[in-house]
């Protein structure tokens, strides 16, 4: 699948500047991968810093054609549609990568590997939201383990619950800690390259595919298991497999300053 | 889909005496269809009072052949093998029902339509475990109802929720009061002929399901919610998507008399 070296463009659909941008937003932020540029209809002629303050400058170009030409190797969809389906015109544009033999990364929960059947060696659809095999049912095994297990918890969604833990996760390894981060979303699982993609997990299974991850991350000292929803969210349901699946010994709290009513959806 | 008046099968797979045929249990308790008969190779030539203390006193025959012809119309798969998978031995009596017309009600994780895309006129296949379209997120809409929604919850799985709601749903019509019986697994959709297989429902979007099914019950003044899982066990997380989107006024605790520990998975 996605290799280190392997270079990015981050198709934006006119969110660049937008939350619902912000799965691209984290790829700029912490991707190890090289990112060649971003694309953005309503943005090209600019450049990423000319718009966020973060991660590198690159150039925000009008078309997938000018991202092949540019250098581009991966098409990763930056932006999340309301209600997660995918428009007809953005269906377009990753039908137009594949064509000219770009890979693509998609954390929607709309699938589109079954799309492409035909692909040239080398060439990958990596839907990021399918379900793990062979899950099974949680038995509160990770209690038994004898690390430190960080569960990031939030009071709101979208409040920073990733960015904590992988920032938790590099202060650690600078000091030596043998830590990891545990990837339970999709743009977390994308810049780590393993996770598992808890809302896309029927309900069964989720506190299952939760404690094997968890098990299977036994060695590390530092257990940052990444938090999904809110704690407080009338539509939020992952707080509970979390807890049951990774057994916490710390919760680390995310809560935006200022904040005194939920804010998102 | 499934008519009142179709006569069911319920294939016990050699369960019917066990705790793994409790989807054929409920059925023979509660269905309104008739029931012409179960099969179970260990116990044909027994009748079902033989080997259970309740529902109707129907005989125990050896084969699907056996079975239609006495009558039967609908095979229910009655047990639930470990892990939710279908044992290639079980699909094999599948196919045989469906060779000779019978339609099947599949309450498993594991779907049996695609496998049979020619079926006759009025014959059907049931996968109930389907996550239903169109959902969304929960926004605690169900507070804003004035009706009492009684959520069951319970100490273990397989402690009596589906039946004391049952019951008390009976209970309830018979004093005139307008109880609805909001179904959330597998037995309980096919004894009502409606509901949410809440387990089979990505993490996503559960509290949406729950939300959406308590919503259009909002005439009924007493909605009756079905629990799953367990408020304790490590493994289940259906409680807080089922607390989140009924909003219960009311929660009714089942737990078995004399259980100290968790008992079952």
């Amino acid at each position: 699948m996605l290799k280190p070296d392997q270079k990015l463009v981050i198709h934006f659909f006119e969110q660049i500047d937008k939350l619902n941008g912000k799965m691209g937003h984290a790829v700029l932020r912490y991707s190890r991968n090289p990112i060649t540029c971003a694309i953005d209809f309503s943005h090209s002629g600019s450049s990423t810093r000319d718009l966020l303050d973060f991660g590198p400058d690159v150039p925000v170009l009008a078309s997938v054609d000018e991202a092949v030409r540019a250098g581009g190797e991966v098409l990763v969809l930056g932006m999340a549609p309301s209600g997660g389906r995918l428009p007809p015109e953005m269906i377009a544009e990753v039908d137009k990568a594949v064509a000219v033999g770009m890979s693509v990364i998609n954390g929607l929960h709309e699938h589109l590997g079954s799309r492409y059947p035909d692909l040239a060696d080398g060439q990958w659809i990596w839907d990021i939201r399918r379900e793990p095999q062979d899950l099974g049912i949680a038995w509160a095994r990770a209690a038994g383990l004898q690390n430190r297990r960080a569960l990031l918890v939030g009071t709101d969604m979208a409040v920073g619950k990733m960015t904590a833990g992988l920032e938790i996760w590099q202060a650690a390894l600078k000091q030596n800690i043998r830590a990891d981060f545990l990837a339970t979303g999709q743009i977390g699982i994308l810049i780590t390259g393993k996770g598992i993609p808890l809302d896309a997990i029927r309900v069964d299974y989720a506190c299952g595919a939760v404690e094997k991850m968890v098990m299977e991350a036994g060695d590390a000292e530092l257990a940052l298991v990444e938090g999904q929803g809110s704690i407080v969210h009338p539509g939020s349901s992952s707080t509970l497999p979390l807890m049951r699946g990774s057994c916490p010994t710390h919760l680390v709290l995310c809560h935006r300053a200022g904040l005194t009513h939920l804010d998102t959806v």
